[in-house]
């Protein structure tokens, strides 16, 4: 027999056992419906994009992974690349399929994506995004951005998280406050750099950071002001008494309005003019989200408005707003946390177990057969192994529960239901076995 | 303003619009939810492999993508490719989880793969496979074969697609022929190859086939006999004349009765000793799927049984029985043929249409809450525009319902339902629209 290969795991691939994975499929499927829920609609891109497209907007060209093919030379395939995040990807998809799309485009897309990092940095370098975006043709109305918390909040009750605050803010008006002093569009940039890199609550630090970046010195004071407060009152006075224009704020507390009538919870709603995102393209309405007492994980849940998708592949203007769950980074912290439910190794509800094969497999293989046209999840223990050795089985997968159906109790039309979980058995007619079955896994 | 990029396809790499994508989503989700009924459990397994754990076992290396990182010189990286089925995934993962996985091992595997095919052969190098497996250690009971038919119909049959046709065989039993004269293991290879290549019905080519293989001239006459016999009692007859063992066929036998009494229609299993399967890692029962009719489309959803699925990672042996259903090139060929549903864009079922913003909106969102609630997809219209052109909208969408509320409406508390799919429409009481709505939607 030849040598076999030793087998190394890749790091920042991250893969779990069943049941963690079981549960991340849960996961998914319950933001899933929750975007459905809201009217977004599926797309799934390649995971493949022309490195061109990859490199159009960003400066992330050290993060792509190049695809190659090792014996077919220089081909097409070095001009290809993986996909590190699912908005360029959008913003290629909605241009080359403009014609074919009804405005406003309401997506939502689940897909895994890839960042060359550094082993150092122990990120994950393969990771599930989970997206979503209402992009519109030349105008989107600004209710749009009220919307989005509202999806945030259903998505992350349903999911049963520990409670959770969605932050929000609006780019403008920040912007609108250092243009009293300066008009140079770099200012802005240069103030959400060194708001971005400070904690609000160091006062000192964050000065010390304005003032590094370049910031005019004139309006220091009122953006510190700004990033401390938390009231469209007060913000809307540091404004005036700098002389500053408020349609910014005027938008926020807008959609912070339209946002409580859509449905959000108010205590969930929090403003932060303290919220920077690292990213330039965005250009209005900003939000994070926060698990309460778990605020150092940093935002959960992140997106905001940006006026234009796809400025590098077409003229066309297309405004937008969309959020993006970092979903693999957010599962993994909460397995490490114990916030996840380990128990199940599999979705089967049932294990029906054998004795005497030769009599009775017909027998066995028809409750299978009952329980699944009910919708429920049965397996048939196929293997040679004694009652004990089934139940083993069970408990190891997590199997609530387990049909034991010997001579006697087929000659008299019943079976045995063991709950796993509590160790107590009852017996039940043969032909009541799922409906029995359904109300044990329900209670 | 920069110059605009262009945008060209990549050709191999499938993308779908919306409507073509929630269909592509139903079918995973049916399948999906058909293997968990059978107790199968998920796992996913990173995009990427080690470049000698890919090629351990196959001649597929030119058929792997390689990834590189443009600014990193030789990496890491360039010993890792992106996968290209999901069996060398799992035969990894198992030997890797060994200790933490319950035996016999049924997992479900449903992602992505991707293969550097030729541009000129016009296949995808992107597409998914679903599959399941049965991963037993040391052992595993061969009735775990009759299981996975009945998967498969499970399956096909809550796709609603049309019928279709498991054909079903055993390598081993062409084996047991050949080695009549001939005890050479390269013979049965030999004789699967130009049985793959030949049509069962072309008996004069099949000849050929076989005889420039090198086949034994000796059982060629009883190949060609029993690649067109369709039942076991005269399969037992061409092997008895042969002098040939019947151990595989008696496993066949065994096979298929169980299948039926598992629940498996007998009209839907075939008896096809011509079937071969590509690899040669089958040692047992193999099976290929037909939808009847469109034979010419080759096997929708191919497995078999192996004696060890992961020989080149250890030598503790593990056997198995799985099958993959290639899902992309399934679905294309649906959609291609026009059996597939493309109107819909969206999940949305209701769209709440909009009058007076100004002083109903939150009357319109709360409509919109009041549906979500009971798990109505429901989509508001929030932009300007009148009633014919949100009534446009939906159309477009294929959104079924539409809710009108004008101040009369409001005032009365009722709402108009209009159905887009007949131009209908009905008047309705407020609180009773979910309920009217789940009625509408079901009938």
């Amino acid at each position: 027999m030849a040598d076999t290969i030793e087998i190394n795991p890749i790091s920042g691939f991250p893969e779990w056992l069943p049941n963690l994975r079981l549960q991340e499929e849960r996961f998914i499927d319950t933001i899933r419906k929750q975007y459905q829920l809201f009217g977004f609609t599926p797309i799934e891109t390649a995971a493949v994009e022309r490195f061109n497209v990859l490199t159009a907007k960003t400066a992330m060209q050290r993060q792509i992974f190049t695809l190659g093919r090792p014996e077919e030379g220089e081909g097409e395939e070095s001009d290809l690349g993986l996909h590190f995040d699912l908005t360029v990807p959008l913003a290629r998809y909605v241009v080359q399929n403009a014609e074919k799309l009804v405005f406003p485009f309401r997506r939502y897309q689940i897909q895994k994506v890839w960042r060359g990092e550094r082993k150092q940095r122990s990120r994950f370098r393969e990771f599930y995004q989970c997206d979503i975006d209402v992009v519109g043709r030349s105008t989107l109305d600004p209710i749009h951005d009220a919307e989005i918390p509202c999806v945030i909040n259903a998505t992350f009750e349903a999911l049963k998280l520990p409670d959770f605050q969605v932050q929000i803010s609006n780019r403008k008006i920040l912007g609108d406050l250092i243009r009293v002093a300066q008009p140079d569009p770099e200012q802005l940039t240069k103030a959400l750099r060194a708001i971005d890199k400070s904690d609000r609550n160091e006062v000192e630090k964050t000065r010390e950071a304005l003032a590094a970046e370049g910031v005019d010195a004139r309006v220091i004071p009122a953006v510190l002001d700004l990033t401390r407060c938390d009231s469209v009152a007060e913000a809307r006075k540091i404004l005036q008494t700098a002389g500053a224009q408020t349609g910014g704020l005027d938008e926020l507390q807008a959609v912070m309005e339209s946002a409580i009538a859509l449905g959000m919870p108010e205590a969930r709603l929090r403003l932060n003019f303290a919220i920077a995102r690292g990213l330039d393209y965005y250009t209005g309405t900003i939000y994070e989200t926060f698990l309460v007492g778990k605020e150092d994980w940093g935002s959960i849940c992140s997106g905001g408005r940006y006026d234009d998708l796809a400025s590098f592949f077409t003229t066309q203007k297309y405004p937008g707003v969309g959020i993006s769950i970092g979903l693999t980074r957010l599962f993994n912290l909460l397995v490490q946390s114990g916030l996840v439910d380990v128990s199940r190794q599999a979705p089967t509800q049932v294990l029906v177990t054998m004795q005497n094969r030769a009599a009775y497999l017909k027998e066995y293989l028809a409750l299978a057969r009952l329980l699944r046209e009910r919708g429920i999840a049965t397996e048939v223990f196929l293997e040679p192994a004694g009652l004990r050795g089934q139940f083993g089985y069970a408990s190891s997968k997590g199997i609530p529960l387990a049909v034991v159906a010997g001579e006697t109790e087929i000659g008299q039309g019943v079976v045995t239901v063991k709950d796993m979980r509590v160790g107590k058995q009852e017996i039940v007619a043969r032909d009541a076995l799922p409906d029995y079955v359904l109300k044990k896994l329900s209670g």
